[in-house]
């Protein structure tokens, strides 16, 4: 059986949850709590040289790192249901609006990040401001990207790769304070996902290590 | 003619650039100063809602953006020469590597995340050190991750998306200071690759709007 590295509160951890769901995949849970610094112990570290989570250990042991690679390899090893259109602009659109979270926005705002930022003596009001500027300007871009799309998903009638990463990024900007008002297409997409049951047994509340 | 807005000190932009010369591929440069926020202009921001570089527009002016999303649709519209293995886990080690570097190192260290360290009143040589901390801790897990790969780049004996990312970023690590020695594997592949013209051309001062 398939093994994933993650840690309830984790937004890429959370991404490979819902891909897992969506493909009819189990996988053995393992959390680590990343507060505490358990994904900085040696045997992690000889699995993921980031010390970040999610890992995800296949049927041989071999580990994928980075959820957007892991969340590729799922689509390319089980193909059903397609979590990237066929057509090669779409599958452009669709993975250009999974970077503007996973690359620009959710890297700027992560527990590692913010932490340095305290470590430079910025209190800890500047620290959720910092985290909620990230959120907006990526969630503002990713409005654009989608207004003019047909729904209810990001991209369409069925989830994609986009809306794996728009629902945890909306949890996180709601947790700094962000007014996700602004975001109606986004919010639009996102009821759409969370009435699947592949998305809502995702959620950091349901994972067995939520505090 | 397909057009490329860029900057030529962007590593995003840089990484576009090698994969168009390595597909043979001609584009319009259109230069965006990104110092002077030529990119924040109504007009772009149209094209791009992030108001970053790259955006390339494609023979029908439709925009893409994303570096990362740009070069998949390039190697999946123009297949020779790959950028990626065919095999899906071999794709997957390359894109992890693509991503520690475009997603969890670069958006940390680029010029919008070092305004805002200075607008919180970090001094010069504190965002700098923000700057070479990142690159380092990137850097170090691409070292682990190909250490054992047998060279001359990253994945084997041609250039793949990893190389793509980590010519530029290694550019950046050396701008702020870093030992770079450190990482012997990932100096094996940046000599391979600057070898080729591809890269060569695409390198940050050969581009007609350096300085």
């Amino acid at each position: 059986m398939m093994k994933l590295h993650g840690y309830f509160r984790s937004s890429a951890s959370y991404r490979v949850r819902i891909a897992l769901n969506l493909k009819g995949l189990t996988a053995e849970h393992l959390p680590h709590h990343l507060r505490k610094g358990e994904q900085r112990s040696p045997v992690y570290l000889a699995l993921n040289p980031q010390g970040l989570v999610p890992t995800l250990e296949d049927d041989s042991g071999t580990a994928l790192i980075q959820s957007l690679a892991i969340i590729e390899w799922l689509d390319e090893t089980h193909p059903e249901p397609p979590l990237l259109p066929k057509d090669p602009l779409r599958r452009a659109q669709v993975r250009a609006f999974a970077q503007v979270l996973a690359c620009d926005t959710h890297p700027v705002q992560n527990l590692k990040v913010l932490a340095r930022l305290r470590e430079l003596g910025l209190p800890e009001d500047k620290v959720t401001a910092w985290a909620g500027w990230a959120n907006r300007e990526g969630l503002a871009a990713c409005e654009a990207l989608v207004k003019h799309e047909p729904g209810p998903f990001c991209f369409g009638a069925t989830p994609t790769l986009a809306d794996l990463c728009l629902v945890p990024q909306l949890g996180n900007a709601r947790r700094f304070g962000v007014d996700v008002g602004a975001f109606p297409r986004l919010l639009q997409a996102e009821a759409a996902a969370k009435a699947l049951p592949a998305f809502a047994q995702a959620a950091p509340e349901r994972q067995p290590d939520a505090e």
